[in-house]
């Protein structure tokens, strides 16, 4: 199983991508070797798919690919086009496509939008491979009881083939593994379970291959945010044995329409392998939560900077622990070399913001750049005087300063071509706590999806992995403030992040109302005032640039709110 | 048929809209009232409906609303609940709700999620009113030819109730009649179609209600972009006397499944009112296209702004033609009084442009600030000299003016309450020739959707239309120019604006290649230039506020493509 990471919509690359996988596979004298979900176009392509050229593009470069694998069958994902358009697998065979299973269970949820662009399959399909016979499935197949994997089991497939595009969310792979465990149970069949690996936009693909045996036991795991080649020798007897014990399966075959499943016939001229003992089957240990979300963002980060075709990013340090966080991520993910930092003070910022804004980039090893905005603000307000006087000072002085900030950083960006990390978290993004154009300003908003509690649990996290602290432990145990006007702190206008981050959860993640979540403890007011900041803030959120999707519902287009919106 | 305006989620003010528009109609002495499409939720609801809380809501005011509905049959577009929800019209008689009929056909394309949300309803319903046979469909249910329509006028409706929630684009209301003409003279059967009017984020719906007879003849035509009652008495011999003349129907329905329509019966102790010759149809001349495209953007930015609870907006004044063309729609859609317009002047902006501008707030009466930054642009330049000495003036010194201005401006706004609405239009969208967190910060982008060609053919209309000239002419004249350099004009850049505009539309709207676009007879290598500035733009474009949707393919929720994009 090839658990690569391909780029959506670069055709050529993927396709160069996947032969260099096939010739390691045939190396490692493999009879069959598997590509993820749309390996070819990548995932998910979203609008391209409506755009005729792309599809006829997807199909030459598959069609030249075909040409070039021989001496070894290959499954690869890729879009194929009738009358309309499916989510496909393309067998490889003897230099050609031998044939094509259709996805048959479109997901049109959270993240997914399959409905809009493609066709339902209509048959399940099993290779028979000589003597061998596998079904194939891909994707969201595989999360339905009633789905092809039952009917092509009964039909006499030993291995079942599921090739996805699963992203990342924090629980997911637990879930994930329960599910093929179930399946597999289900139906004494081995699953062979590849996933994209790498960053897309708001989406991060988390890998974990993985093979499940037909006793439920996980005989293969695959690393997570790593691309490789998992290279398995499978007990093809194991399903028959198990099968001779199972009488649910004599029970349901009498119903099952195993008629419908499709056979294709692949014969080679290499005598299949037997089980090679001396190959060991692995199991990485999953990384722990903290690892496992660090590793998201650090590959979500460094796979849109560098696909988008950026060298170098820039990051505005305010002495702060969400900036501080940001850029310890992405140092690993693209060097210090390649990160410029910029701390823009203004009369409201704390010595111990300069001190600890200094020492944070002297341990990360990275260029700082110093702009205060003190002469800057004083200008703004002159223009200004002649329609701001006698008005009360009111948040248009807070958000101005941010905004000074915003246009520096961005003038930076725009002069070097660096692209810009924003630092604002999910407990700000949900309650509108940032400053649009402000410190929302820039490219890519990597913990945009991480929430308060989190962003402390993780820097602590990056110290105590390190021999050396990362983050200055004062940026960890200041209180934390804006400093956009004099004593702020956060907690002026925000509860504590502990109670807020419950809250948002149960609203955002959880769609639960106010009376549900005052149930839950928490004082109504409280809940109505924290509602009441997210649903305000939908202006915003819509405004915000992309940021890496960790948790169940991210906000993007995991969560799609009117912002007109009287509810 | 109510052609009503909902806010998407203010249940208590919508259900308070049906009741008043229930009162009309029963004091016209209507039988049968019927409300658009979700119109007690108002659409889309988007993710609203995935909260139990709003869905338990919804139906609760719908109980409520029904105990105060007698007298008259309603049919109300509502959210049904099952173990899964439906998009619904309950039908309320006598005080409570009678039956509910599910939409079968759930679109999933363009700016349309239903199955995100939705099951699709498995029976047509027909209601038996006394002795007349009607026929509840929801909006896409008629865009099918074997939809229900055709099996419920087999089961013996003559009339087919049909209610929508279709929003507007540029020729959309001559398709909708072309359809509807075809489906009533199939189905020899009478179509009432009533749709929602009003602005929602970026769409804007038409109402545009039709009657069509069996014969296929528009007999009334509701106002478009009003909210109104439309009254009209059916004469339902017609299709009776239409359908012995029809042997297709007599073919047809051997093969028909009508069984399993079902029937709900409804008495009246009314007696039915016969066709009171007295009640003229009518038949509104539908809007001709600038008038349609102005009005649509007028009611779209009137209930964005309002609806948001908004009461005054601002508006940067470049002296140029698109901003003219929003302040005069901005001016009939909020009234003079309710917008201030700024100009704000740099070395670079011409003194046409400062008494272009000038004239126009004085044509249109509205305020007009003056806030020059030439100053400003003087001091970020000082403050950044450090780092940007020795460096080559670059897209960066002129961001940094429009910067400049988005800050002003959105300080005005943060200061007194003030919605800024933008100027860009859709050809600068298109080619991202625009500054993110400049011209492009703000709430609401009215032309966004315009082309640049039309923003030229409504600002002329718009003079035509008038008595006295509303845009001065030199503002339509002049070259246009961003002033962000000496001696700048759009064309340094751009290709002309006509052919500009074209190419976008086959790359954008139609989805077609470089080499389609090419073979139209368009220069290669300037089509590729385009289409290499639209695809580097998604990024900015991803940050720009919500704005009107016109054409068939707006940015936004219509054309749904990936940042990180290889191809």
């Amino acid at each position: 199983m090839a658990q690569m990471n391909p780029t959506v919509g670069d055709l050529t690359k993927n396709s160069e991508m996947i032969l260099r996988f096939v010739e390691e596979a045939r190396a490692a004298s493999a009879n069959i070797v598997v590509f993820p979900e749309l390996a070819l176009t990548g995932y998910p392509p979203e609008d391209l798919l409506l755009k005729p050229g792309f599809i006829g593009d997807n199909i030459r470069v598959l069609n030249d690919l075909a040409g070039n694998i021989r001496d070894i069958t290959a499954v690869i994902g890729f879009v194929d086009r009738k009358s309309e358009i499916y989510n496909a697998a393309a067998i490889i065979h003897n230099g050609s496509v031998a044939g094509v299973y259709h996805k048959m269970f479109l997901p049109n949820y959270g993240v997914f939008d399959e409905e809009r662009y493609f066709q339902a399959g209509d048959a399940p399909l099993n290779i028979k491979l000589d003597d061998i016979t596998i079904g194939i499935g891909i994707c969201e197949d595989i999360w339905y009881p009633e789905g092809p994997a039952s009917v092509q089991a009964l039909a006499g497939a030993e291995v079942i083939i599921s090739i996805n595009a699963s992203p990342y969310q924090m629980g997911k792979a637990l879930l994930r593994e329960e599910t093929l465990v179930t399946r597999a149970v289900d139906n004494d069949v081995i699953i062979a379970y590849n996933n994209i690996v790498g960053g897309q936009d708001e989406l991060v693909f988390d890998g974990h291959g993985l093979i499940v045996s037909e006793r439920g036991k996980v005989i293969v795991r695959g690393k997570s945010f790593v691309e490789e080649l998992i290279v398995a020798d499978l007990d093809l007897d194991g399903p028959l044995r198990s099968r001779r014990h199972d009488p649910r399966r004599r029970k349901v075959s009498l119903k099952a329409d195993t008629a419908h499943v499709r056979e294709l016939k692949l014969y080679t001229t290499k005598v299949p392998s037997a089980v090679r003992s001396e190959l060991p089957l692995r199991s990485d240990a999953p990384p722990e939560r903290l690892e496992e979300v660090l590793q998201a963002l650090i590959m979500g980060t460094r796979d849109y900077v560098l696909k988008n075709g950026f060298k170098h990013v820039v990051i505005a340090l305010s002495g702060g622990i969400d900036s501080a966080l940001v850029l310890a991520i992405a140092t690993e993910a693209l060097g210090a070399e390649n990160i410029t930092t910029v701390f823009m003070p203004s009369k409201y910022s704390s010595h111990d913001s300069k001190a600890d804004a200094e020492a944070l980039a002297r341990t990360l090893d990275v260029e700082l750049l110093n702009i205060p905005i003190e002469e800057l603000v004083g200008h703004y307000a002159d223009s200004l005087s002649a329609y701001f006087k006698d008005t009360e000072e009111n948040v248009a002085e807070e958000n101005l300063q941010a905004r000074i900030r915003g246009n520096l950083i961005m003038a930076l960006s725009n002069k070097f071509g660096w692209l810009v990390l924003t630092t604002g978290n999910k407990s700000e993004m949900s309650v509108g706590y940032a400053t649009l154009y402000g410190d929302m300003a820039g490219g890519f908003a990597i913990i945009k999806d991480v929430p308060k509690t989190l962003v402390y649990e993780l820097s602590k996290y990056i110290n105590k992995r390190s021999s050396n602290t990362v983050i200055p432990d004062r940026i960890i145990t200041r209180p934390p403030s804006a400093e956009l006007r004099a004593d702020q702190t956060d907690q002026d206008t925000l509860p504590p992040y502990d109670v807020l981050d419950q809250v948002l959860r149960a609203y955002v993640e959880e769609d639960m109302s106010i009376d549900d979540i005052s149930e839950l403890g928490y004082d109504r007011d409280l809940v109505k005032r924290i509602v009441y900041m997210v649903d305000l803030s939908e202006y915003k959120r819509r405004q915000a640039p992309p940021g890496i999707k960790i948790t169940e519902r991210a906000f993007g287009k995991d969560r799609r709110m009117p912002i007109t919106n009287g509810y």
